[in-house]
């Protein structure tokens, strides 16, 4: 066994080992740059340019071990010389993560600005984002285009043009191609302009809101044609049966009643257009009057809009939100016991049985996510809680939340849980978790499915990968 | 110069200097630490116990020492022996860092339990909470008291309760006692249930709301006497003067209007308390009517809900967002060049000359955070942003906004602003930054006061403590 000098690791059984002119011309050039000797370094490449990137032991390269010891002359000289800055050594670790590891700021940042990657101008180690269910965004939203009445007239009429169809909230679907494999899913019926008539678009019980337009994909092997505009998305409620008004060129389609859960056997593209869509559809169905003075409103904007018809009314002097959309945000979370692996689960009365979820509540006036993380686990679970970390969102469009996911860490472990609220609440372990998500033989509970952000959280935990 | 073995660092001049018995004994120590000598590691400490937290060459314990090399069975004796795992060595990294850096999950797993820090469980490097401006929470909600009227009722006449006065929306106020300083602060008027009579309370423009109780500070040296309850806060507005019907102790106070940017000037403390009352108030002022039928409504729950006079309306069947105060979530960004030395900021028109900000924009229906702060930097100054990274965030009452703030990428650097949005926007360096915030001899533009998040995202970014 002995020890090796570079980069600090031991090994064994390596005294004997036969080194080929080629291992023994690296090794050389290695300690070099391991020593900081700048000239040898720099003449070994004008030699032997394949040096820069090779690796020695536990695949450290010139340049990591240049980085470990300070070099910054021989890490310059490196850099200039080409070489590959995204290499990891065996324990995956970059030039830069070991430069910044032992504190060799200079270095670090050199190589940062070198490697040009994202993840080194944000601070975080984990740049990683989630993406959830409801999350995906398939339109330009083009909100410039919403008060072009012009424009969007015409695009109601294109032929081109998408529209979806909502009656009393509930989205006309089908069953999808797939439907007969172990997981059925369905589809939103895409209408075109023919199929939803003028009549049906003008009925004072119909909403039409703007979705936007097919984001172009720049990654496309087939550039969109010249002229060619991409595709307008619309979206339309109606409180009255629709049918009449229609021409369905699919005769299996359904309105999906109750939306829920439903939707979640959508594509993660048509549950993106949803979480849109019923949104925005849901305010105008529960706002249509003016909450200031009680006056009915009108329908602007292409949807994102309701304005007072009362002239006089003081909604209609400077910006106010009761003429906007409203999205409601919520904190889950995953509440981690100060062990470090057990987690935090309750169930409401209204759940499956069996069935254990994150806490979760409606973030207040005047408050942090991180202060209602604490609240509102204390009000449920009476367990206190200390520091939260955001993770990642989701839109729940039941009717418009934003769902704020957070894994936050226990303070105190005893239960005492807000009857009101939930039903029960439990300290569950890893192993217990993991055994639910990658549905052991004998799970002990179960938990939503994986297009909750719940599901993602917990998986995030356990250090598994969110992808849906 | 020679190379350390046990902490690859190489150093100068060390081979001269004379050791003394007790150095010679720790270094004895750690090089059995290091090689992972169980029975001398262990030997040792039954003798000289002082030897577990001491350090040798840059502050390397034992401890760091095993974990760097992986000896499981050193860690876990020096663990049982009661040493300190909080200890750095002089790169700030303790031996749970170290375990981590080289890969050695089981101690690093071991460390973290040991440790019991809030931040092992979490898995970001960076915990640290930011306590911007309106967020601090100073009461207990006690949201369970809001269906508990009597209790409310009880409460409103005890002679401990305070009050804190809005007239249309603007809070009554008095400069604080600091007023003299360079930085005249202003304070709430705080009033009791004698100078706050019946008749006030229940005018038909008056609107009462349960703020909390104040939370008892366990860390106090003087425990609240037995018996006591903590103080109850509630906040008042009417629409009509109310000066007749007070008794005000202070001739110096007056209503700030508007109530902005005078609120700055309040106490963090007041701050929180103010984001709270302020919210909720403007929500009852501004949502009289039901949105759902418009008909009126009746304040309920203490000032939390408000519920439909018309039985039949839709929205007292099963429970709905009309009822309840509004939240509006908002993104704010700073966005970081893809060189990483740049900032984005823009100007409104109506910003002060010279004022530059972060860009900012409301949450649209089923969108996520990321997106909304992608969409956003693209709708106003037609720069493209790739990965997104939340930060922190503060409420903002004017009238109730969650301000969610984030870091986040440019993936393209051309600027073409949105005219109607902002008036300008430029890609700042981080020393032009670091020129403003620090207020150097020469700035090039100024930004938003410590109290906004978006000095605080700006003061992140370049590195500096973000407490106020
Ligand atoms: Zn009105
Ligand atoms: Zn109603």
């Amino acid at each position: 066994m002995f020890y090796h000098i570079h980069t600090g690791i031991y090994h064994t059984q390596m005294e004997n080992i036969q080194m080929s002119p080629k291992e023994e011309l690296l090794e050389r050039f290695l300690d070099y740059a391991s020593r900081g000797d700048l000239a040898k370094v720099s003449g070994m490449i004008s030699h032997s340019s394949f040096l820069v990137n090779e690796s020695g032991e536990n695949g450290w390269t010139a340049l990591m071990l240049a980085a470990r010891n300070g070099h910054t002359d021989i890490v310059d000289n490196l850099l200039s010389n080409g070489c590959d800055t995204f290499l990891v050594n065996k324990s995956a670790q970059t030039a830069y993560d070991i430069a910044k590891f032992w504190g060799h700021r200079h270095i670090a940042r050199l190589l940062a600005k070198t490697e040009n990657k994202c993840q080194r101008i944000l601070p975080s180690d984990r740049m990683e984002e989630h993406e959830n269910y409801f999350t995906r965004e398939v339109f330009n939203r083009m909100s410039e285009k919403r008060s072009d009445s012009k424009w969007l007239e015409a695009k109601q009429s294109s032929p081109d043009t998408v529209f979806i169809l909502f009656f009393n909230l509930n989205p006309l679907v089908s069953a999808s191609e797939e439907s007969k494999t172990a997981h059925p899913g369905i589809k939103l019926c895409r209408l075109d302009a023919s199929s939803v008539n003028k009549e049906l678009l003008q009925k004072s019980g119909t909403t039409v809101i703007f979705l936007g337009v097919e984001k172009q994909r720049s990654s496309s092997s087939s550039p969109p044609k010249e002229g060619n505009e991409p595709t307008a998305w619309f979206a339309l409620n109606t409180d009255d049966n629709p049918m009449d008004h229609l021409q369905l060129t699919n005769p299996n389609s359904f309105f999906l009643k109750p939306p829920m859960p439903g939707l979640l056997k959508l594509s993660e593209a048509e549950a993106g257009i949803i979480a849109q869509a019923s949104s925005v559809l849901a305010w105008h169905n529960r706002y249509s009057f003016c909450p200031t003075c009680g006056s009915n409103t009108n329908v602007e904007e292409g949807g994102y809009k309701r304005t007072c018809f009362n002239k006089d009314c003081r909604s209609r002097q400077g910006i106010h939100n009761t003429c906007y959309p409203r999205v409601d945000p919520v904190v889950i979370m995953l509440v981690i016991h100060p062990d470090g692996n057990q987690c935090l689960l309750g169930r409401k009365k209204t759940f499956p049985a069996g069935m254990f979820s994150c806490l979760a509540g409606f973030i207040e006036p005047g408050e942090a996510i991180e202060d209602a993380v604490r609240r509102e686990t204390e009000e449920e679970s009476g367990v206190k809680v200390g520091p939260v970390q955001y993770v990642s969102c989701q839109p729940w469009p039941m009717p418009s939340s934003l769902m704020i996911g957070c894994l936050a860490v226990a303070m105190s472990t005893d239960i005492k849980v807000d009857e009101k609220e939930i039903e029960e609440a439990r300290w569950f372990t890893r192993q217990q978790v993991i055994d639910v998500i990658v549905k052991g033989t004998k799970p002990a509970f179960t938990m939503p499915p994986r297009q909750a952000i719940a599901h993602q959280l917990v998986k995030h935990w356990i250090g598994m990968s969110s992808n849906l």
